[in-house]
């Protein structure tokens, strides 16, 4: 019975771009991730994705226009819809997706992280 | 193309342990509520229920044990297993849960809340 602190949980990740497992709801996982400078566009076919910004301001570029989400603020990004998210100075956030969500969509590549790794 | 400020929000809700709706994810909604005071022991045997604290500190009792949830910390309440959210001062939170979760779960009464309603 101990509560998850996302400070604390930020404080194991030493990397940019490297979604960390926190805590999972019935078939849903929470991940905390620090993110600097751009990822790639990409989509996720099958299901929504939420960014809730704990410090810093994301960026998510689409393809007809942009949102900015400061701390404290959420945005869900609906399925199948292209997005870039991007920070010019350390973003620190928590995403929520359904287990097996890959963080690169269909695209793959380099930028695509190992997927379900806790902390 | 709006982020969904969490403070905003919260400043449009006048009453407390009356949930309002300011995101779906998929089947999911995500609520903020502000409480004060003792709620009554109830489960939900189909969902599980995470808690996000944003102000204050939330006292989860269970049947066998509670945890103190503060702000930046979230907590997971297994579906099935009883809890009684309190606070001593005002809590200001976020739950997360499946459309149509009700907030007494089958316990019912005159806590029952409002469903589905948004900010």
């Amino acid at each position: 019975m101990t509560p998850i602190n996302f400070r604390d949980k930020l404080s194991l990740i030493p990397d940019f771009w490297q979604p960390r497992v926190v805590a999972e709801m019935n078939d849903y996982q929470f991940k905390l991730v620090r993110i600097e400078g751009d990822f790639l566009w990409h989509d996720h076919a099958e299901t929504d994705e939420t960014f809730i910004v704990l410090d810093g301001t994301l960026r998510l570029d689409f393809r007809d226009g942009h949102v900015l989400v400061g701390p404290g603020e959420m945005y869900v990004v609906p399925k199948g819809v292209e997005h870039k998210p991007s920070a010019e100075k350390e973003v620190r956030m928590m995403l929520i997706e359904p287990r097996g969500t890959i963080n690169t969509g269909a695209e793959g590549g380099e930028r695509t992280a190992q997927n379900d790794l806790w902390i």
